[in-house]
C-alpha cells in the first residue's frame, strides 16, 4: 500500500507530518514524499526542510494520496505539473486526501465539485467558490475523498482513515503508540472557541475573502 | 529567541515537528534544526528525511533546546558529541525541553537527576533508573526543564511553553491558527484508556524493561 505525500514550497510542516506519523505506521504501508523535483522542500517558515525522495512522475499510482496545505498552496493553484499529477494519481487511488488548504488544491484539480469537504477555518468560504459544500467538521469523508481541517487535524484524519482501511484495533494501536491523548492547555482551537477578537483579527488579515 | 531542535538518526518525526509547529510561530522565534552533521536526518521509519541546517557546534547557545525521542534514542545514550552539546547548550538555555524518549537523553546528560519529568509511557520506568521522578503527566514543568510524554504530546508542550514565555494570547493564537481542536476518533491514547491487550502486547515487546 503506497502512500504519497505531496510537498511544495511553503507547505505547513504539521499538515504533512500529522498524516505521515499516523498512516506510515499501518502494516504494509510504504510512504513516500513526492514533489515536482526530488530534494529538500522548505516549509512556510523557511526553517524546516523536508526531503522529497521522488518526483511526481516517479510515483504515478499511489494507493493513498495526501495533499497538505499552507501559505504556499496559493502559488500551486495554477501549477499544472502538480495539478496534473493530483488528477492522474487520483484516477487510480483508493483514497485521495488533504489537510488544511490542501483541499483547495484538490478542488482546483476539479476533484471536489459537488462534494462535501473541509479546510482550514479561514479557507472554508474559498472552498465554496469551487462548487464544494464546505463544512466546519474536522474530518470529512465523501466517497474516497477525505479532507481535514487546519494543520493539526491531519492526526485525526490519519487515525480515522486507518480505522477504515485496517480496522479499529490498528487505529487504536497507532493512537496508543503515538500517545495521542491530547490535553491542550487552552481551548482556543477553533473559531467557535477562541477569543472573538483573535478570530476577527485573522479573518481581517486572511489571504482568503471571508 | 533561538530555538534549537536536535535531530539524530531514527528520531520520531512528530516528536520534533509538534514542538516545531507551535514554538516556531512565537513572535521573535528563530528555529533551527541541528545534528552532529548538517544534512538530512532520517526518521525511525526511514521514509522521512528532515534537514539539519546546522551542526551542534554551530549552535552553542540556544535559548530553547528541544530534544525529541524515537527508537534512535538508544544509540545516542553513549554519544558524547550529542550529550556534550546538550549539556553545554543547557548551561545557558532559558528552557531545556524534550518529547517522548528525548527525556532519557536529558537524563543521560545528567540534567534531570532528582527532578520530576515524563516520557513515552513505555519509557517511564527507564527514566526512573536515572534518579528521575517520572510521572504519567502529559507535560511536566520542573524549573526550566519541560518534558512531554509520547510523540504527539509535543503539541501540548509547545502551547504550554508559549503561554509561559509569551502569554496566554500568543498561545491561543497559535492554537487557533493550527486549528488544534483535537477530535481523535478513538479514545486509546494512553495505557489507561487503550484496550488492555494492546497495552500488554507493547509492554511485552518494549525495548525498555517495564
Amino acid at each position: 500500500m503506497q502512500i504519497a505525500i505531496a510537498l511544495f514550497e511553503r507547505f505547513t510542516a504539521l499538515d504533512a507530518v500529522g498524516p505521515y506519523e499516523t498512516l506510515s505506521r499501518m502494516p504494509g504501508a510504504e510512504t513516500v514524499f513526492v514533489a515536482e523535483r526530488p530534494g529538500p522542500v522548505r516549509n512556510d517558515n523557511g526553517s524546516l526542510g523536508l526531503v522529497a525522495d521522488r518526483a511526481f512522475a516517479d510515483v504515478p499510482n499511489p494507493d493513498i494520496l495526501v495533499v497538505p496545505g499552507g501559505p504556499g498552496q496559493s502559488d500551486q493553484m495554477a501549477n499544472e505539473t502538480l495539478l496534473d499529477w493530483v488528477r492522474s494519481a487520483d484516477a487510480t487511488s483508493t483514497w485521495t486526501t488533504s489537510v488544511c488548504t490542501g483541499s483547495l488544491l484538490l478542488a482546483a484539480a476539479g476533484l471536489l465539485k459537488g462534494r462535501r469537504a473541509t479546510s482550514h477555518w479561514l479557507a472554508l468560504a474559498e472552498l465554496e467558490r469551487f462548487g464544494v459544500e464546505s463544512t466546519g467538521e474536522r474530518v470529512v469523508f465523501d466517497g474516497k475523498y477525505v479532507t481535514a481541517a487546519g494543520v493539526s487535524s491531519g492526526l485525526d484524519m490519519g487515525l480515522a482513515l486507518i480505522g477504515r482501511i485496517a480496522g479499529d484495533e490498528q487505529a487504536q494501536t497507532v493512537q496508543l503508540l503515538t500517545e495521542y491523548d491530547p490535553q491542550p492547555p487552552y481551548d482556543a482551537g477553533s473559531p467557535q472557541k477562541a477569543p472573538a477578537h483573535l478570530v476577527e483579527k485573522f479573518r481581517a488579515g486572511s489571504r482568503f475573502s471571508q
